[in-house]
């Protein structure tokens, strides 16, 4: 945010444009939430807050002034409540946007100054877990490691760093030598398109990979370790990430490498005991059917990529029981279960949960 | 084969166009090989026979007899020669297809009467083989099974009813409740594009899942069996088919369903000793960067699925180590490596390599 203007880099139109958008209202933030021109936990966090803070500042205008130039503190109020309500109804799952709005409501109700420093805290403090994850998963990190990877949880999920791509830009930035496979992660292939992006937007050496070649790569000792983000950790570590997660956990297990989850303490969930409370949500066939891009002449087409009197299955997440994973990397350290399975439950943390 | 015109399946226009292709002579079929428009061990190497039975046809015709009639065999074996050379050129990676032209072409040299039934025979053997490999795969299958397949090996692949998939079909004519998970098969997606086409035609009950969604069904324990074709079998056991079987077969040991290999014993190669004396094929990068498919008025359109930037891998197949496999459902029975490790060696059969 600079002034009230908040920058948002527009996640739909990538890997193909790059371009960075701004909202200059709490409206205009909230239509970039709901079109998933911003995605990824952290990032929609911080632009609930921002959303928050413009709506109370616009509150605050001459417009809302009796003539004495004076606000009521009754329509001010109404105000922030009415569009704390709008900003909410965005994305209702994204646990972290009803994070950022409580505390930049609740700023906002002392003053627009509060508020506007309340959601800048928000988003540095995103950061500054994200930038930690990378700092303690550094230290896991070897010179010349071949890293897996599955989704996208880089800079673009967050405010900046980002959780399983956060280490890898601290040990690229050390002088390590790293290598990443980026599965393409289908159906969405946030993998193919955020993950390769950002790599080669970072110079961090890199190749997509097909879903189906992560066994093999790893059967002819080409992987190292996997890190991977996560949407939501129960109480026994049991977590829910991204479909296929799952698969790679347990090849992983199978082949003796190690399997990290990075996440912010944020993303535990003591209310949720063990994976069999996490629901996995089905999402539109037309996920899988269908694919986006560019033709050769950069016009973007939708293309069926299926059979088409076929139906598909579009399960968004998977549930990977913790004895698959090998440690969590978060913002205060790195937790082993098989070290100390008691290690999960005192993490109570901002209880947020992430979403795609 | 009517008369002396193949019918065949154009492949490259499935599943968003069913055309039956007709081959007058061996030159179109050495076209429709090269041109991929016939894929599948079986098939290619069925077209092969008869495009040297066709050969042999074309070079008993008038235009080579002299003015009293006569053919000269050194004219005719000439041109049998160079037409086995051509249609050897076509794919040289497709064992069954020298294997094809080698007994029609011993057969040829004898009389096109000759050529031609031998070319019946060798595609007559392959439906009769895989009609075998469907009835003994259908004793393992129980009423309601749910099945996971992966890539196609069904009846376009071969003259008719394929390896996987014939088990499946089997089931299903005689009464039994199926369902089949057909795993996309990224990056040709050979599974929602062909084996979900060949489902439907045939009436199973079926739906296209993502890579990445196998562990997460076996995991809530909504597959009984996965089964799928191979590419090559050494000696040992160990099997190399589509990239991606490795990872199936690891998870459903890890959730102890029971894994097939369905293929016929041409497929076990006794040269071979292990899978690691199989080498990988790598293909190229853009099958996985592009995808081709029509868009919404039909029209065939091919667009890029990741990042412009970025480098892919494409490994061909893997190779699933014989402990991972239950069983190789074969058309001279089930053989068990568990029940008995010495099984597999006796099974020197043709020798064919099936390729893709």
């Amino acid at each position: 945010m600079e002034g009230n203007t908040v920058f948002y880099i527009e996640q739909n139109r990538l890997p193909f444009e790059f371009i960075i958008n701004k909202a200059f209202t709490y409206q205009e933030c909230c239509v970039a939430i709901c079109g998933m021109q911003i995605r990824g936990a952290g990032a929609i966090g911080a632009m609930a807050g921002f959303a928050m803070a413009l709506a109370s500042v616009y509150a605050s205008r001459d417009a809302f002034r009796d003539h004495d130039g004076n606000i009521s503190p009754k329509d001010y109020h109404a105000f922030l409540r009415a569009a704390r309500s709008e900003i909410e109804a965005t994305r209702p799952t994204a646990r972290n946007l009803f994070y950022a709005t409580e505390l930049v409501f609740d700023a906002g109700m002392r003053s627009p100054a509060e508020a506007l420093a309340e959601a800048q805290r928000v988003a540095d403090r995103d950061a500054a877990d994200s930038k930690q994850i990378g700092e303690y998963g550094n230290s896991l990190i070897r010179d010349g490691a071949r890293i897996l990877t599955h989704c996208n949880a880089g800079w673009l999920a967050f405010v900046d760093f980002g959780t399983a791509l956060s280490p890898v830009y601290m040990a690229h930035k050390s002088g390590k030598k790293v290598f990443v496979y980026a599965d393409e992660t289908r159906p969405r292939s946030q993998g193919a398109r955020l993950t390769a992006w950002e790599l080669f937007q970072e110079g961090v050496p890199h190749v997509i990979i097909p879903d189906n070649a992560g066994a093999s790569l790893m059967a002819q000792g080409n992987v190292d370790m996997v890190i991977t983000g996560a949407d939501r950790i129960a109480a026994n570590g049991d977590t829910a990430n991204k479909i296929g997660t799952l698969e790679k956990a347990i090849i992983a297990h199978e082949f003796g490498i190690p399997f990290y989850i990075a996440a912010p303490t944020s993303a535990f969930d003591p209310a949720c005991a063990s994976g069999k409370d996490i629901v996995i949500e089905e999402r539109d066939e037309d996920e899988v059917r269908y694919q986006e891009g560019p033709d050769a002449d950069g016009a973007m087409r939708r293309i069926l990529v299926c059979s088409p009197g076929s139906h598909a299955l579009n399960p968004a997440f998977d549930v990977t029981p913790a004895k698959y994973i090998t440690g969590f990397i978060t913002e205060r350290g790195i937790y082993s279960l098989r070290d100390d399975p008691s290690l999960i439950l005192p993490l109570k943390g901002r209880k947020s949960r992430r979403a795609e």
